[in-house]
């Protein structure tokens, strides 16, 4: 059942819809240099395209998410990953709006990814699937934003992983794009970001049950997978964050003296841990954290025609971000001022570290609403 | 062969030595409320104990340190792990002092630990092994300098774990401390720290190989325990530091396009882990990591007499530890203040992360030799 105040300011029942590519163009040329296709993306809209299609935001999901990013599916309690920012009244107005959010090709909620069945096969992918990139995955959405008929979007937006995609969009296809918002994100994962990332991979490949990728019909590498996401929620939450959460405090009185859980810390990453590995495929895992590692944008590559950038920035970081610290942020502003691009930077002043992108819907609301409603605005008001 | 440059300003060839305490004490009552003992200590000396026994300092290792500190073992070409900081004329110059280190218990350098045989059983203990803490490990030090007939420790010396011990001296032993120098630790784990010595446990507990602590004369558990230590290492080094050693520099001159060892990073990750499991016992790295998150010495607990700390302190920290970041430092000094002892903050300004403890030895050196040779010369000088 859907929690009845959520209800209230939300966009109601969604579905999820799905969007397949064959021909034209028959195949995605991926930056592999393999050819793969059909390729079916997974996508949810809300709101409506309007006569002109010029209300159009494509929203960018992060590493575990999904099409599904605001709305409540039929039966289920919990909305969408967004639906804080997504619905009538909110930062993407849903009565002014047309919102698309489309799971990213090699993920598992819908779109093709290595759990899908190989038509050649008619098996599962698993490490047959190619790798893929952030620019893959955009090019793909792409092909959904021509199917839906939306020549230039009026934004596209996304925090962590969301935000490549963002900045991709605009490196690939800076004319379709009216207004860009990155979030807590970066122009190249730092070798931090990709030590978190490979220990992640090697915790999953570790799993004697990955079998190297070949788990499906059989034991799943759960516990591999659960260890990756352990270390991801450390790294997604702040020093400060956990102290004010958990502190020290013991799930019982005593310690125990064995080896179980002790404090509540150890309780909760357990506990996400092990809910992930219900929801998300081990493989897909790898294939998405290689995407971010191998995503850069530096120099000239975020803008590679060399011409002025003419799409409006929102640059947004977190001040207890440390998995994406400011200086990142920064760096994309820095980069986007050398292409003459209209960027502004806000940083958010919260305690809640890499997750304060889900979490600080407040003064995001504060920021985009003004932002998105002015670059709408001025859609067909040539600057001076 | 050992390195000669390194010879010349070294104490040379060391051997380890080895104390068994039975009786008195028959055995050691732990934090848990066991009983253990016999118990043994790998400890190696440098230098020579004056007729006074008055220039004796401990030094405590980290995480998967041992008692082999300084100098060479014949034969081997590397010298101890903090060589550069304990021979003739360095920080801990052995031409005037008398130098300790152990191996604590629960470790696998030669102390009695969870690979040490139980003489009830014959057997390895694994998880026999009694849960240790801190204070157990430094009781277990407190007859080892009884044996070698020390009244009164000069000083007591560590960084991370080592400080840990620092400061569990002055709490359990008080009035056989001189001076005390916890270097890059905490008077408690932050949840964060928790959090991620608790995925390092899950990790090797995630492989099939742990098999429930019984792996002794089978397969090592190799895979989880190297997923543990490529955690920790990301948590030794700061952002900066690996950007300075490692950037983005790929192994080959392009992508790879599979799961294989595309950055740099990743192959030193990979190797570091690799390396670490033929050196450490995968049960030593739960035991240690549990008693370093049971420590809390935090409140009256690090002064539970509640009178004057005569015991004098130099905390030091550096300014690139995310692991233990310099507040905690500053929590010692405050507790410290707060028993109006003599204590002196000093924080380094290093790159290198939470290894800078280990790597910071010049500037190491500058603070720490004139506070030792103070506290030597004012030894018997009661202060006014």
């Amino acid at each position: 059942m859907m929690n009845e105040e959520l209800k209230d300011k939300s966009i109601g029942i969604v579905e999820t819809k799905f969007f397949t590519f064959a021909e034209p163009p028959k195949e995605l040329l991926l930056d592999g240099g393999q050819k793969m296709g059909p390729i079916t993306l997974a996508y949810e809209t809300y709101g409506q395209l309007n006569r002109d299609k010029t209300n159009a935001i494509l929203v960018c999901h992060a590493l575990s998410g999904d099409a599904h990013a605001a709305g409540f599916h039929a039966g289920e309690k919990d909305p969408g990953w967004w639906d804080t920012m997504i619905g009538p009244g909110k930062a993407f107005d849903t009565t002014k709006y047309f919102v698309i959010c489309s799971n990213v090709i090699g993920g598992c909620k819908g779109s093709t990814g290595p759990s899908s069945v190989n038509p050649k096969t008619e098996k599962a992918y698993g490490l047959d699937f190619p790798i893929i990139t952030i620019g893959d995955m955009v090019d793909a959405q792409k092909y959904l934003v021509d199917h839906l008929g939306i020549d230039k979007l009026l934004c596209v937006v996304g925090g962590s992983m969301g935000g490549m995609q963002v900045l991709q969009w605009v490196a690939s296809y800076p004319e379709r794009v009216k207004c860009a918002i990155p979030i807590a994100t970066a122009l190249k994962h730092s070798p931090q970001q990709i030590a978190f990332d490979e220990v992640g991979r090697q915790a999953v490949m570790a799993d004697p049950d990955w079998n190297h990728g070949n788990y499906y019909g059989q034991s799943q590498p759960e516990k591999g997978l659960a260890v990756a996401r352990m270390i991801g929620h450390i790294t997604y939450m702040s020093d400060q964050s956990m102290e004010e959460k958990f502190s020290r405090r013991l799930k019982e009185k005593n310690y125990s003296f064995k080896f179980t859980t002790d404090f509540e810390v150890e309780g909760y990453l357990r506990y996400r841990g092990d809910n992930f590995v219900k929801r998300f495929d081990a493989n897909s895992y790898l294939y998405i954290t290689k995407a971010m590692d191998y995503l850069d944008l530096s120099g000239d590559k975020l803008n590679p025609s060399g011409k002025k950038i003419e799409t409006r920035f929102l640059v947004i970081a977190f001040r207890s971000d440390w998995l994406y610290p400011l200086y990142q942020s920064q760096d994309i502003v820095r980069q986007l001022k050398t292409g003459h691009a209209d960027a502004t930077y806000c940083e958010i002043k919260s305690t809640y570290g890499h997750d304060a992108f889900l979490l600080e819907s407040d003064e995001e609301t504060r920021l985009i609403k003004h932002f998105l409603d002015k670059t709408f605005l001025g859609y067909d008001v040539k600057r001076t």
